[in-house]
């Protein structure tokens, strides 16, 4: 939690009375917006439109100048806040048309929260007995041959790793023996052998290497997600667990289709599976490359690699035709794979280094999802956990220490911005934080990189729905209320549409907006998800008001406004400090995997014990996706912090 | 044993009173020989020199004429005896100069003996309950997938594994993964999995390979026996133990060095190791691919390739460096290799064929003698056994159900043809058999292929010198008499010699002559086997008249005259008809192993309890090959029944 070493202050917003702690530096607009006060703002917080002006009246603020600022207002103490960034506590006055009832200043939406970061915390790893690489190299002073004894070498390092430890049943390779005669004598019989501890207690221990003196100190694993679109790779340093280099890449299969059912449609052709295998491992190989680069390590001391992908991207890995994941029964080739020397298929790694691939549970509940519930620790949580990832196909895990029930939803694209008109991906000049007015309904917004905005991505397009329906701006079948007088709200060819940034306030020259069929397509991509979990909760004999956690990993998690969502109905209504972001859950897997045989022998269990359920067969899902075909579910009873505020407002 | 099956005939030898039976069609002149009575041939049996004519007295002969008989002769019943068969029981009278003492025809050497040949019994193997094939062919009907149950491929066929027979803990590799689904979809689910058994009761039990539809009855391994001269290769079937094919030749790597010094000196050089291992695949390749043809089996029902070779040969096919097997202290690379993909190497199988390599013992005692040792029982013997297989290295093991020694010793080339001035391989023209007439010392000489001789091969010499010595031409020390008075025996540049064919009567226009420097490198070659084999049993503290049982392996067991190797004292004196040849045992010992997966199971622990001698640094080595270095030894009483003949000769 790097995060929480930084200072913080108290940031308190009038005429509003709200208060809210910032890390040091932050800007006073993100304070505000996250404080879920309204500050005019149309440029995306770049300092271009001039509109968020307010006022410092107490504390110390830097910068916040612009020529949008008179000198005459500068020196009374008035900000841009979109530029000004908060170097003490501060009391700030936004400026409010006098026309507008204080009252109106209340009818706010709820803070912004984001979900608590985890990260591996190694500290804690080792007091629970779990920092247990599932590689060992030990060093060894072998006694000599002689005439009076000239056992084999392969018996004459057996014998003294059997006197060094307690190692049973080991087992050597090929190449590892083909090496053995010259390592041995390289150094007189001073050497490290390399050992991969068996998954079972009773399993064999593999010798995987063997060199020349004492190299136990340099022992390193290879962490490696493959995702539909990206592919990451960590070189781990297993004496301490740190992450010594890293690199990322877009997977080169991106060119053969867009998403899984695409690339299986392409493997489906004459070479394609071929063609898909090699460009994935040429991904890979450029990732591990650098990574290996940057951390400087030799790659003859990389024992594992360890390789978390869904059930798709690991078929075509290891070029296994993939063409029944798409087709009713959905059946994957396997859930186990035996663990292979990495180089075999063609990974440009040493020729003893392993490859150890995660577990599937289904077409579509795969390896990365086994990884994000291995990393996170779900499995040996008391409490009942929601696990969720987040992308054109959602894959949620709902269970705990005692079992575990997944299954797989499509939620289609729009969290990835697809389907929506503007809607685009998490980059510069995408909308990624929304409030509006209360009174005038004009908006606030703030883009990724303080651009003048281009689109909106997903986790902006959560928001904005959310905020506009606690403010009124559309009601719970995501329709706009036609009567609020403003000119943002209009119809456009018949679809009525919400404009969030007139055309010379935006980088694209056209107007942006948020039309019904946008958040219809959002309260499609919302729903699938909430009925998905729900169906499996009741399929285990529970309801929704049992989770307890919620774990969010993925790229969408960790931008996501957990409050906005719960308003939504995306999420189930639980205290937002219970909800946590595990980042690449599938990266994170694999690392631990890397660090602790316990993952290892646990996820064998673990994949036993999981129940997948197709939500195409099991008839109560329609019912419940129609049930949460509105903003937040047909029955307002399942989100009950909501209805409060939402009674509270009815009230004023 | 197919002989037993031919119809026998007596024979009577005239005026020798000497009988014997022999098979239908056998030539009176072997079998004449067979019984010790000498005449007179020096073509090598061809009926060239026409000096083994002899008179039919009763039963029928067919053939025996020849334009060097006269037509009264032949009218009267004389024969050529090398050309004549025969075809009922006979009574032979042998023409016999009048000056000759009857007593003198007495004068006689022991009937040639060979030894028992075993052959594979698989009617007992089946009784023993040991025709246990390591792999099985499981046919399967397995219920399709369906929306209820869409378990993965790999889970469905274990779960049918599990459900149609006790199979547990079951491993398949990433190849055969791959092939899963397509195979499964082919045939509706109806399937043959291809099962390797685990060596150890408590291991994993390997799913080799997956076929659609019903192929149970098609399973078919390959043994190998990599020679360091030859390749031998056969294929079997498993349903029937019977071999389908069969294919020998040159072991490619001969261009590189006769013998595995040179072949190791050589892997030494740069690029040395690949090119030999490249070269003996390629002799492997050949063998194995006339094999399949001659058997016609489809390549993908061949599960396993089972590899017994010498530890030298062993270790350049599977390309590790041999350097230290002739390097004091002389350490071998492995005892146990593990079980691998044929085409790893660069076998031309399929991909789902396993390779299983015997076990080494030490650097002279390899996977050879060890599989001499699995498939010729002797491991489950109650008798005390001598296994012994004879070459340029003799490799001798000892012992019984309860214990195993073993050792090699370097017995020279002698054997092989090496070394003597006219020896030769067993080729046609090759002396391989020999008398000499006690009287006049003239010799009968029978050739391989009836053929005048070209040299002396390695069986022929050692009955040569043993009918020397029984015959008194040579001494205990391997000296002529010089006072026999015969022309055969002379003196050329100081050498001692006997002309064994005048070089009119021979191929190579030279005189054909066995020296006292032949006979000497003879008595080195018995006397280093001997030895050794004396050696071994005092290191567990036993004598030589211990041994109950002798089995021979190897190219030289099958020829070698018994009796003649018991009175050159290469051989213990045992009984004849304890004595077994298995042939090679290498190649007996493969087959043995693809039939019965007890072979596998028993072979770890005889190697873990075999005790490896180094002669080199038995200190009582050396004197014990002293008192060898007579004919038969030192100590004429280890020779109890030559004593007596020896004993009887002196009181005529």
């Amino acid at each position: 939690m790097v995060e929480s070493a930084k200072q913080k202050y108290k940031v308190s917003f009038l005429p509003h009375e709200r208060k809210i702690e910032v890390a040091a530096g932050e800007s006073l607009i993100r304070a505000a917006l996250q404080a879920g006060v309204h500050v005019n703002a149309s440029c995306g917080g770049g300092g271009v439109c001039g509109k968020c002006r307010v006022l410092v009246e107490d504390g110390q603020v830097s910068e916040g100048f612009s020529d949008r600022l008179t000198e005459e207002d500068a020196a009374r103490g008035y900000r841009l806040a979109c530029l000004a960034r908060i170097d003490s506590d501060v009391t700030i006055r936004i400026p409010v048309e006098s026309s507008i009832d204080a009252s109106a200043l209340n009818k706010q939406v709820a803070p912004r929260r984001t979900a608590t970061i985890t990260e591996l915390d190694f500290d804690t790893l080792k007091e629970q007995g779990l920092f247990l690489p599932p590689v060992i190299k030990q060093y060894l002073e072998i006694p000599p041959p002689d005439a009076q004894n000239n056992m084999p070498d392969v018996s004459r390092l057996i014998e003294g790793l059997r006197q060094s430890s307690e190692w049973h049943k080991l087992e050597l390779t090929l190449p590892v023996i083909r090496k053995l005669p010259a390592v041995l004598r390289a150094d007189n019989f001073k050497v490290t052998a390399t050992l991969v501890k068996p998954v079972r207690d009773d399993g064999k221990t593999l010798i995987t290497n063997i060199q020349a003196g004492d190299t136990s100190d340099k022992s390193y694993a290879i962490a490696l997600d493959i995702g539909t679109t990206t592919v990451y790779c960590q070189l781990i340093d297993l004496a301490t667990g740190e992450c010594l280099g890293e690199h990322g890449d877009f997977n080169g299969q991106i060119s053969y289709g867009e998403d899984v059912i695409s690339r299986i449609m392409y493997a489906e052709k004459p070479g394609g599976l071929e063609t898909l295998q090699q460009v994935v491992v040429e991904t890979i190989n450029r990732a591990v490359n650098k990574a290996v680069k940057k951390s400087g390590v030799d790659k003859e001391n990389i024992s594992t690699i360890t390789i978390a992908g869904n059930t798709t991207m690991t078929q075509l890995l290891l070029a296994i035709d993939p063409r029944y994941l798409r087709r009713s029964p959905y059946v994957p080739a396997s859930t186990l794979y035996p663990p292979f020397v990495a180089t075999s298929i063609g990974i440009d790694l040493d020729e003893q280094t392993i490859a150890l691939v995660f577990p599937q549970i289904s077409s579509y509940v795969g390896g990365d999802i086994v990884a994000g519930i291995m990393g996170s620790g779900m499995y040996r949580n008391e409490e009942l956990t929601l696990f969720l990832d987040i992308g054109t196909n959602a894959e949620l895990v709902i269970g705990n220490k005692d079992w575990l029930a997944c299954t797989a939803c499509s939620a289609g694209p729009a969290f990835e911005g697809g389907g929506i008109e503007f809607g685009m991906r998490a980059a510069k000049g995408a909308i990624e934080d929304f409030l509006v007015d209360p009174v005038t309904f004009e908006p606030m917004i703030l883009t990724i990189g303080d651009e003048q905005p281009k689109g909106i991505c997903g986790s902006g397009l959560l928001t904005m729905a959310a905020v506009m329906f606690e403010m009124g701006l559309i009601n719970n079948n995501g329709r706009f209320n036609r009567d609020l007088g403003t000119p943002r709200i209009r119809s456009t060819n018949g679809i009525w549409e919400y404009v969030v940034a007139w055309k010379d306030e935006t980088q694209i020259d056209r107007d942006i907006t948020l039309s019904e069929v946008d958040i219809e397509n959002l309260i499609r991509a919302k729903g699938a998800i909430y009925s998905g979990c729900m169906t499996l909760l009741e399929e285990v004999g529970l309801t929704m008001d049992s989770i307890e956690k919620i774990i969010l990993a993925g790229g969408f998690g960790s931008y996501i406004d957990l409050e906005k969502a719960m308003t939504l109905g995306l999420l189930p209504e639980i205290d937002p400090a219970r909800v946590t972001y595990i980042g690449n859950g599938s990266l994170l897997g694999a690392r631990m995997s890397a660090l602790t045989n316990a993952i290892r022998k646990d996820v064998v269990e673990v994949t036993r014990r999981m129940t997948n359920f197709e939500l195409s067969e099991t008839p109560s899902y329609m019912n419940n996706y129609i049930a949460a075909m509105f903003i937040p579910h047909t029955e307002i009873e399942k989100f009950p912090r909501l209805k409060e505020r939402m009674m509270a407002k009815k009230k004023q």
